[in-house]
């Protein structure tokens, strides 16, 4: 008994074909049952008719919710429903008659929906978030894939962290030493860079931060690419590509799932280049501007001052004013890593790049050009203070064959949320990990 | 100063190009200077010719190993040349002459060569094994892709293991708990593929083995398909498909580079479908005649009984005697985990899989089908000492629409050591992760 999939039923139109799946929801009207019915490639109305056959009648009408049933039936052309098709129901075989399923089509409080994760993922919303997600993925691999770049993932486990060791998970690994969980693959990168011309990484990153905002999890995902010979300016020009093209495969292949998250995608087709490149010094401008010349606006609570990093309420004021996503460039060096390249001409520059994202979702991209003089970042080290010795292999890309190169990471996440327009990020991947959640 | 890459310059001969790059190796003869020049998606010859430019000629002779350089020239046809062409220099930017690159044409230990790996990776042989990596994983990808998977990938922390906790690495998660890095995505994928039908999970697993062989990292990347409604008869025909896919593509897309690590390209052109298919009565049955009929297998050190597990040996003899990947199932239940379905008719055999891997690369592919019974499992627990309520979750998904299904693993270090033909799964990771290895 071979399976056809729901969402190749429209190629099946006048045939007999078997499903498998579960059941969505039911409704009943005298002599039909209407069971709507999910295989996880679409959601396809079944129609039991009482005259025709009155056990299986009956036995449709018995079904709960999320049993599990393989329908037989022959496939009608069905003008009003939104995948063209509806079946003729002749055969319906019950695996599991489901009677207590605790997911319900009333409202459910957040946590409730958390604990059921493995449950919740079914849902019509729920699914079309991880279709959405498994869009930008794959529109960023291929991005990449098409562009020359060499995918060349970095380690998990490391000796040393970026940036202190405050948001580090530690790990016991072997005769008690320990491991630290990455936060971010940038340092092995530049490695990698400099063998591969174009390289990136993509996998799990992880950070302890005891924050609970709707754009933080413990276990993110994050896309890092590593340019050889490339400045802060090409990164901008890479990101924005890389935008664009998310963009344009999520709207091209993920239409369906966008009208069920009731997506305005209006927004999204407005997306388009070039992307504003706003200078540090101007937006810091434009947020003083914002805050004296108006009182009514409540984003913005107080004068920012040059020198400072924007907060989530400056980052969304700066995107407000362009509907679309904006580059800024050059942050302030003392509030940037030690691996910064600086701008020669002013030095408390760095050439630090960050992709702010329309509609409030705030960082999307952030990178910049990396320092690529020895001296520079040995005493970059000691300022910090961090132990040169960790970094000793780190070092070694700058005394054998240091070239001007750059990088930048973007959070998987956050991108997926703009893109379904919607607004904690918990529901943008499968199983989140988050400050008070490791379960199921 | 546009860059021009190596794998292009075919498409430029009579013109003049800029290259970036670093110094491969260098060899002079009387007038000449012949520059070695990689920029990571190839090596090119550059020649200068003293009469022409004499400064630039003593420049071009000064540099050492991995000096950082951008080459201006001309593109000239050269059949001699692997990739068609060489390059007549007529400009020379040095950003960093080297000339104490640690790692020489010489032989180098492995342990010093692990400690340079940042380095390491420049090198031919490690840049060739790294680039069949990457399309090994494209080729992964793409096949679940264009097979109706849905990516969904599933948590590294979690709070339980599958089997028992003396193989994981623990996490100090927040306010004392406890998380767990996951060893397989399996359970999660079981919960992923009741939404989607077919889901997959690509990503890091940990194993927290105490053994240092050829074929064990700490860290290592896995597929993990799962399919709903699905048999194990199913999983042995994806895959196939899989591994046939893989090894099209690599054959395909890497000529080059097996070359360069001198692969016996014949062994990969002989793997076709379909693969043996071997009930585990039967394997042990080979090996025992194995044993029984010949004194010249020192590969088999004893007489296999029924119930083992194999080791490697058993493997490999197995897989010797077919020259192409093998699949063997219907293992022994005692001897898999507590979640696989058995044969109805002969409950002492799980329904699981391997596919062992020719050329004694071992078990590559493992799983099969899942139990789909709620009380089955919970008995299972039971008997494996594993506590219920941490698998709750795991068992609502007995509860609610319980269907047959199944799924595998396959580890990505194995498979590319397999196709590169290479000894150790170390190289086959740009920075592996072993028991005594967590640098750099």
């Amino acid at each position: 008994m071979s399976q056809t999939y729901i969402d190749q039923l429209k190629g099946h139109i006048g045939e007999s074909v078997t499903l498998k799946g579960w059941l969505y929801n039911k409704r009943s009207s005298g002599k039909l049952v209407f069971l709507q019915l999910r295989d996880g490639t679409g959601i396809v109305q079944c129609v039991v008719f009482k005259p025709n056959n009155e056990e299986l009648f009956e036995t449709a009408n018995s079904l709960g919710q999320e049993s599990s049933i393989i329908v037989t039936g022959t496939v009608k052309e069905d003008t009003r429903s939104s995948i063209g098709v509806e079946l003729d129901v002749t055969g319906l075989e019950v695996l599991q008659n489901v009677h207590d399923y605790p997911i319900t089509p009333k409202e459910h409080g957040t946590e409730f929906l958390m604990d059921h994760r493995h449950l919740w993922i079914r849902s019509k919303k729920q699914h079309a978030v991880l279709k959405v997600r498994h869009t930008v993925i794959k529109a960023v691999r291929d991005y990449f894939d098409n562009n020359g770049f060499t995918l060349a993932d970095t380690p998990i486990f490391t000796p040393a962290a970026c940036e202190g060791t405050t948001t580090l998970f530690e790990v016991d690994y072997f005769d008690d030493e320990k491991a630290y969980l990455t936060q971010s693959g940038q340092l092995y990168n530049e490695a990698t860079a400099a063998a591969f011309g174009k390289s990136y990484a993509f996998g799990p990153t992880f950070r302890a931060e005891k924050s609970k905002t709707r754009r933080h999890l413990t276990e993110f995902w994050m896309v890092e690419p590593e340019v050889a010979y490339a400045s802060y300016e090409d990164m901008m020009d890479l990101g924005e590509g890389l935008i664009l093209s998310i963009v344009e495969r999520v709207l091209s292949d993920r239409q369906e799932e966008l009208k069920t998250l009731e997506r305005d995608i209006s927004k999204l087709e407005a997306i388009s280049g070039p992307f504003p490149r706003l200078h540090y010094d101007d937006a810091v401008k434009m947020l003083q501007e914002g805050y004296d010349s108006s009182t009514n606006l409540s984003l913005l609570d107080k004068r920012f001052e040059w020198g400072g990093d924007f907060g989530a309420p400056d980052e969304t004021y700066l995107s407000n004013q362009f509907g679309k996503p904006v580059f800024v460039h050059h942050f302030p060096t003392a509030i940037k890593g030690f691996y910064f390249e600086v701008d020669k001409d002013r030095p408390e520059c760095a050439l630090g790049i960050d992709l702010l994202a329309p509609e409030g979702y705030g960082e999307i991209i952030g990178g910049g050009e990396r320092a690529a003089s020895l001296d520079y970042l040995i005493e970059q080290l000691k300022a910090h203070d961090l132990p040169q010795e960790t970094f000793e292999w780190y070092l070694d890309l700058r005394r054998y064959g240091s070239v001007p190169h750059a990088g930048f990471g973007m959070g998987i996440e956050r991108t997926v949320a703009w893109m379904c327009g919607i607004e904690h990020v918990r529901e943008t991947i499968p199983f989140p990990r988050m400050l008070y959640r490791l379960r199921p």
